[in-house]
């Protein structure tokens, strides 16, 4: 069988396990999630000896030491994905509820339903845990999920997926609800992409190379996920020590993540004030500052910022540093590099609070608090699939809600039109 | 210039443009609306003249009655396109309004904003009075727009764009809010669809020729419009009459649109009676009717249905009869060939509506209503851009509020994260 042939022939099996999936109750989608949990925690040593030979394999291919760690699971990350799915159940399932209805003059009653979107494919890079939270995910709200793992974590991302698929025709969920594309075959991708009238959604989550991928080939509609060159903008009336608070937080309390500050913008009003005492501390921490040349002007140290810094997103203990001299000069640097994920103003003036949320085009706006916050959690929207860099369907965090879609439902009594 | 470079410095345009519509306040586009209108009126004999020149071309080009009809602008249509402006005036601005705000344990209030997609390209064919509704629609909803219309309107879309973006700068607002592709060369739609770093979504508006290759070679979103195989399923317990009425009105009140009904499914215990009544009215009707094996066993004058008209979209006075032997065959038809656009039950029994409403996968779902009533306006949703055929974004019609995203604002008091 050719791989194009059992791509396809997963396609099919999502596509009728979707249909059924949408019509389940929320009782038997939490009874498979529980199951699920119970079988990854009864199969931890399985688990984990699959999970050495990627270990080895990736030893042996001279991954990085983080690369490895990413990749690796023990018994707490496996009781972690247990943990996540039985969060998952506590959340509410928003397939079925009917958020407004109306009726019209000529007596039709007109519901707006959630449904679930159907099947949605998922390319993802390194670790394995993702595997079991989206396919969580998808699940809960309803639909079929074909997933396709990075190479690097195939034999943990098949017993995984294996795990899964067998709770949850244990607890009488349709086969097909969980697929994993068995081949690291990049061929494999580019038969996910030709598959419009299969799949509803493709969402990729890894670097900026996979997503440009997905999004320039991809004939399935696609929700870009995750590039995030965040701003925080330090007004001239800002309060300096929540400055500072913030600006280090955003920067190092996880520069991997997408959520993390990338570029900082001082008000040259408060430059001189600002920038030596966030140099000593962020030095202290040996983090990086890279700064303009008006930057350089009031802390000779700083290494100098090129072009390109201000439109990189380091992912590491690096910020970009640049001294504007109005508010206006602020908003237009960020419309000019932001990929519009997060940004940040921190001021004590009203006006440009208001100006700022209002105008700044991004998923989240802040005033006053750390970019580091877009997240379904933090947000109080519960587990997510990955942040929406897009503005179709969906912005931000998206978590269950955002994994349904709407049918419009008509009740009427033998309505013709006109 | 090349056409490419025409086509991006409109898109630059348009993106800046974008930028400043987004924080325009209602009054202010409406006032834009209103002069559109005006203008629209007080230039007839301008438009009337640059509309016989398409009229002459598509004359010395064979095409059709009906098209020529299609691309005529009168008095009175151009009186239409005015007056639809200003209906839009009269819809609420969906812009800036933040449906839900929460705060969470630490202090931070996150609130959800509905903000403008920002620049939408609208590819459409023939009507030249789309121009028009459609640079109404996004405007109206904050967003720049570049619309390409086909080439046999081309000189009527010219005046229409030209006029429109006169009182809109008259008005106060932007340059380059409405722009239209002046060239007529197909090569400027594959320009288009590489700018997905202008673009936020395209719409093609039209047949499936041209849906399709926007889905397959476009980078920017897409939200597929328009193709509907629409269903309508009578049951054996369903009144008579009521069966029959929306039957007729379903196929005949415009069968060359989408939300026609282009299928019926009669179950095998009402074939006998209903059949026979339904040949009579559609064959005084002239409309043709073609039967599977069983339904030409109780109408012998039928003519036989092929394999392919069942996924036919006739959008003619032709309709697909098939006998089922049960609710479920019917759901499995449905399922097979469906579109997924505006599917109907006819039916006394509680459980089969029930049954039909949640398991029937499509943007609309009726029960004992004809299909027609697929349309913003008959929703109560106010004027629309088209129905949406995917399940991304939104489903069904698309008013405003489907031309708006959202936001996430949150308002801080120096909270960082962990």
């Amino acid at each position: 069988m050719s791989i194009r042939e059992e791509i396809l022939g997963q396609a099919n099996k999502a596509k009728k396990a979707a249909r059924k999936l949408a019509n389940v109750s929320t009782e038997l989608k939490d009874r498979a999630l529980e199951k699920i949990a119970e079988r990854l925690v009864n199969s931890m040593d399985l688990i984990i000896s699959e999970n050495k030979k990627d270990l080895e394999a990736g030893k042996r291919n001279g991954l990085s030491r983080a690369m490895l760690d990413r990749l690796e699971l023990n018994p707490d990350r496996i009781k972690g994905m247990a943990e996540g799915l039985r969060e998952l159940v506590k959340l509410k399932d928003p397939v079925g509820d009917v958020s407004q209805m109306w009726k019209r003059p000529n007596g039709l009653q007109i519901g707006k339903m959630h449904v679930p979107l159907g099947v949605i494919g998922i390319i993802y890079e390194s670790r394995p845990n993702v595997t079991i939270d989206a396919a969580g995910l998808c699940l809960k709200a309803g639909n079929a999920v074909i997933l396709r793992g990075g190479s690097e974590a195939i034999n943990s991302n098949k017993v995984l997926t294996k795990i899964a698929a067998e709770a949850l025709i244990d607890a009488g969920l349709p086969e097909g609800s969980v697929q994993l594309i068995q081949t690291t075959d990049r061929e494999a991708v580019s038969v996910l992409f030709e598959l419009n009238d299969y799949l509803d959604v493709l969402i990729p989550r890894g670097g900026a190379g996979l997503i440009n991928r997905v999004v320039n080939e991809s004939k399935v509609p696609v929700i870009q996920t995750g590039v995030g060159n965040c701003h925080i903008y330090v007004d001239s009336s800002a309060e300096l020590q929540m400055a500072l608070d913030i600006v280090f937080n955003a920067k190092t309390s996880r520069p991997a993540v997408c959520n993390a500050a990338e570029t900082l913008l001082v008000h040259k009003d408060k430059a001189k004030e600002f920038l030596p005492k966030l140099y000593r501390l962020f030095n202290e921490n040996n983090v990086e500052l890279r700064g303009c040349q008006k930057a350089l002007e009031i802390v000779p140290e700083l290494k100098e910022a090129e072009e390109s810094d201000w439109s990189t997103e380091y992912l590491d203990y690096i910020l970009a540093v640049r001294v504007v001299d109005s508010f206006e000069e602020a908003l237009d640097h960020i419309s000019t590099y932001s990929t519009m994920h997060s940004e940040a103003i921190i001021t004590n003036d009203y006006t440009r609070s208001q100006r700022f949320l209002q105008e700044v085009d991004a998923a989240t706006v802040y005033v006053n608090a750390s970019t580091r916050f877009t997240d379904g959690n933090q947000f109080g929207l519960g587990a997510e699939i990955g942040i929406s860099n897009q503005k179709l369907h969906t912005r931000g965090p998206m978590g269950l809600n955002e994994l349904t879609t709407i049918k419009y439902i008509v009740y009427g009594q033998g309505q013709i039109r006109e």
